[in-house]
């Protein structure tokens, strides 16, 4: 799991944090990673970045061009079918929190030690 | 850890990904809990959500009222010094992103399982 290489602001985040109401992920994992696949194929997709927390909250904030993007995505009928399983299932919360990105910057370490 | 009570948006994110050069990270998260106990007294912190992934991407997003917030918690004394001895010590490296929450919504699972 790596940096999202977004372009220069403003762009769009969606900012997700959420709970599993079973620490058995094998499913929710398999069904994550096919979703970044058909993701990647969008136009307007910038990347995603996870941080998934066995037993406590996770987060994943995944970027966009627009909200024409976020929209194609939401349609999109396996990642609808994805999200409504995910309520029934997999989710005990979460929070979603759509935001427009105003400025970046970053740090990287001289020696990797 | 939990959600961030935020209230109605406009309000402000601040996406921190980072990747620690070391796994013994007891002294990182005592800062880091130390300074959290100075944000949660600034006007204007609305909270913050964490996910740490041990030896991979870790995610933070603090909440703030606005720029003149987020620039107290920047000027704050014992957060620059924790901030120039994570760049030294802790980061291998990291991606700051302010962003301008526009919308919000969330789930609660009618039971928990």
């Amino acid at each position: 799991m790596s940096y999202s290489e977004t372009p220069e602001p403003p762009y769009l985040a969606v900012i997700f944090g959420f709970r599993l109401r079973t620490t058995d992920t094998a499913e929710y994992l398999a069904t994550a990673d096919r979703l970044m696949e058909i993701a990647r194929q969008l136009d307007g997709f910038y990347g995603e970045e996870a941080a998934r927390v066995e037993g406590g909250l996770c987060l994943t904030v995944s970027y966009w061009r627009d909200e024409d993007a976020i929209r194609v995505w939401r349609e999109n009928l396996e990642h609808t079918a994805a999200r409504q399983r995910g309520k029934r299932e997999w989710y005990e919360s979460f929070r979603v929190r759509v935001a427009r990105v105003e400025r970046d910057y970053g740090f990287q370490a001289a020696t990797s030690e």
